[in-house]
């Protein structure tokens, strides 16, 4: 979907990301996706649980995917990380 | 369902969970629940992924659902904890 838009949950205080999901279903997008990985899962959950227990009440809890990321640290050798996906809609 | 198994995430070790887990699925169980809240939140995920992933391949992730539960703290006022619900199926 052209629509979709994400927010990439990290390691700024959660209400930042509350804020950038409202402002985007304020200006009128259907569906965001947030995404997050490793310890940031949890500010996931908590994100789309304020979101819709505070700010917008008729939002509809989407798809919830969780899955393994490979990723590359500092040393050139791979970990797994776990990681979540979100879907919010409206 | 009298069947459903339900494995709590807590502070302890990811693969003391994974193990849970596995060893509740060799016994013949359909279907175990993973619950966590607040941080065990990103540790649920890993448990699921591991198990999944490197244990019992053929298992099936079911309905993800995730929640605000309230929870006291000890001077006797309550807050908000989010929660997850991850369940996985044979």
């Amino acid at each position: 979907m052209a629509e979709e838009n994400i927010v990439y949950i990290g390691n700024k205080p959660v209400m930042n990301y509350v804020l950038a999901v409202v402002t985007q279903m304020n200006s009128g997008t259907s569906e965001v996706i947030l995404k997050a990985r490793g310890r940031a899962i949890s500010k996931a959950v908590d994100v789309a649980e304020i979101v819709r227990n505070r700010f917008i009440t008729d939002i509809k809890l989407g798809t919830i995917d969780i899955s393994t990321e490979e990723v590359s640290n500092r040393e050139g050798s791979n970990s797994n990380v776990s990681a979540i996906e979100i879907h919010l809609n409206k």
